[in-house]
């Protein structure tokens, strides 16, 4: 059972500390945390603590971060495998035109569950509707950074001007402790120049994230540079459009032209690896290649339609192999790096470099205890523990998840709320929307 | 707890059956195991039997089948990565050299566990020191193929000529009632003309299945064409060495003649993902095209040295998007197919297609329960079941395991013996090994 009251102060004794910091350190020591935050990381912490944990048989990890995601779409899990992107989308337009603010609620909450038990504790998420994806943050606990879409007036089902809505989601939610209201435009094919911009400058405005989708499939890049002229990355380029703060999601089908653009201007990208692979969008997103020329890469499970988990383990996994795969080239994107991906270059994109995205005094205590007695982290060698979080724990071997210093999953069992309500919720929606 | 004496019959009610019958059929209904088989398949069964179970909240699987592994590799988790093919074989012969009965039983134990609660009823293994596996085996109720390495003896460091010790290994174990052994050249690259004959004749002799690496990388293929003008498969048709009951793994590089060879020769391929993408082997296993062609392909992990983990629920989910991604083509691998590597095309690749691989009455009781209300589970309709068994199920999902009809993992649980004494003694024999 949950303590009634949390305590304010929490030390975890001995646990084995993979720090995530600048020297990527791994060591057996003490955390403390209190009020939300880190505290202190050491050896031995001796500050006066209210809870005491024996930590010793865990990993402290940092929380995932999930760069990219629809989390309302949890109960269209399985609705349209082994399709084309064309196919794909005719199927899920014809469910979202159905979709209302309960269900959406609903699959949000399914889809924030399923992240906490797989470690994740901030995800990025594209999707109209962000309202009811925030009551399900706020109820579950999770840190969500919420992008409203954008897109033209005339290709849309929102009421209202798709920018309007984002601008009064953004002042609705945004003195939210764990909520980050942002603008997402949602992709050159539905948007045009002044639209692209508008939501630029609405996100300029109010100091917001700009989060969108770019060079995902060949169609959208070959479509566009007919309509245009121009590539999406130079066509954003060229309209004035791109600039720091902006995160484009899977980044598959760019040159080195426009690779050199996003770094330039500070653009970061979130790769979705298995979504790419499932949808067979034909290309790899070159994350050696961005990384090498200083574009910031993330890693995001896209969503359940289309990946069809939202365990970020398991897309770590896949973007290390697929990656040496890709190259040809076993030593790319060793396990240290798959682990950045997900952890500090994740917070690096969302902004929030200062206080998520590792262990250390003063950040925000978004963490996760790593069962090291699991089978997928056999054995529990402190040189192994690295590549084993990178490349065979299972979520299973997550144990229990912190996001601001509250314990949201403890041995397995989510505690905000009863999964199983969450799970009839889920149910209830599916039953509804796959008619 | 275990029970003091298993029941002699169990009928599981109302369950979601994933029958993997002709029909594939997906229903609602009774199973009914006995004396190590499954009787009865049905919407309601009423013969008698001992111990009933609700099953109503559980999809009723076959036990998914390992076509490919190195299971005493357990402590070698994460010893080797990110390296090329030349310093992995490097780092583990380098250890290899060091092991002994004890350790090679400890890690075949640890992996063993690993594999049940992966939901994995059989596996095909290739080692040397079967010896231990098979005790392993023996101890925790699982189905092993255990194929004896064989390679020219100059090249070997086992005592005594390689196909005399898979002869003895061969007779010491052939009466067991779940080990099968086997004989298992280890490679084109390590056995000459006259040494894979020797095999192959020995397997005939014995009535055994011949099992081997084949065309994994291209060092491998361009090496032996060198040496012999031959690309490895049709070497191996030149000197008359193909044939039925052989099982290649990996078959990466492959021609369309090649292909064609396997197929006229009925010789099936385990596919590895996993290990072949980490290992940046560079190309990807023509799954599809081999299955038009009439090979039989199953699924393996390979060892956790080069996946690094033994879970053939990630393996199917890799195979089936790595496939789509290969050939540009999202409708390739559908969600059936992949549920269909992992089952019955497993069950055909080792010729027991009679026995294993489906839900049918007659067949051996090796079957899961998974948890329709986990996470990776929901929606939980009984038209998406097996595409989230194929795309986003963990091995979490799988509460029961159930081999020859005894129960070895409950609720997550292993039954057979205690999880964390097998733990240990892995943790022991790695603290020999890693050095």
């Amino acid at each position: 059972m949950a303590p009634a009251k949390p305590p304010t102060s929490t030390l975890f004794r001995g646990a084995l500390l993979v720090t995530q910091d600048a020297r990527r350190s791994v060591h057996r020591g003490d955390l403390r945390i209190a009020e939300g935050r880190i505290t202190d990381v050491g050896e031995h912490v001796t500050e006066p603590t209210e809870e005491i944990v024996d930590a010793s048989a865990f990993a402290l990890v940092p929380g995932l971060i999930n760069a990219h995601t629809h989390v309302a779409m949890g109960p269209l899990r399985g609705v349209a495998d082994d399709r084309d992107l064309g196919g794909f989308l005719e199927r899920l337009f014809a469910i979202d035109a159905k979709r209302n603010p309960d269900d959406l609620e609903a699959g949000a909450a399914q889809g924030i569950a399923e992240m906490l038990l797989g470690g994740t504790t901030s995800f990025l998420d594209l999707y109209y509707g962000q309202d009811a994806v925030a009551r399900a943050v706020d109820r579950l606990g999770i840190r969500g950074f919420l992008g409203w879409a954008v897109l033209d007036p005339d290709k849309t089902t929102q009421s209202g001007r798709p920018v309007d809505n984002a601008r009064s989601f953004i002042e609705r939610w945004s003195n939210h402790r764990r909520i980050t209201p942002l603008v997402a435009p949602q992709g050159v094919y539905v948007c045009s120049d002044s639209t692209w911009l508008e939501a630029r400058d609405l996100a300029r405005e109010q100091g917001t994230l700009l989060h969108y989708h770019l060079s995902e499939t060949r169609r959208e890049v070959h479509e566009h540079e007919a309509k245009t002229g121009k590539r999406p990355a130079l066509w954003l380029d060229a309209i004035g459009a791109l600039g720091p703060g902006q995160i484009a999601a899977h980044g598959v089908w760019l040159t080195a032209a426009e690779i050199g653009r996003l770094s330039q201007n500070g653009v970061g990208v979130a790769h979705c690896p298995s979504s790419n692979l499932k949808l067979a969008v034909g290309g790899v997103c070159p994350v050696d290649a961005m990384r090498s020329a200083g574009v910031v890469v993330g890693l995001g499970t896209d969503s359940v339609a289309s990946n069809n988990s939202l365990s970020m383990l398991r897309e770590m996994h896949l973007a290390g192999v697929l990656q040496k795969h890709h190259r040809w080239d076993a030593t790319a994107l060793p396990a240290q790096a798959v682990l950045d991906l997900a952890t500090v270059e994740g917070a690096k994109l969302l902004g929030r470099s200062a206080d998520l995205g590792s262990l250390e005094a003063g950040k925000r205590a978004d963490l996760l205890l790593v069962n090291l007695r699991h089978p997928t982290m056999v054995p529990a060698r402190p040189e192994a523990i690295v590549s084993h979080l990178a490349y065979s724990a299972s979520d299973e071997a997550i144990d229990s998840v912190y996001v601001d210093g509250r314990c949201l999953v403890r041995h397995r069992e989510l505690l905000p709320e009863p999964w199983n309500a969450i799970r009839e919720a889920a149910e209830r929606a599916a039953g509804t929307l796959w008619g």
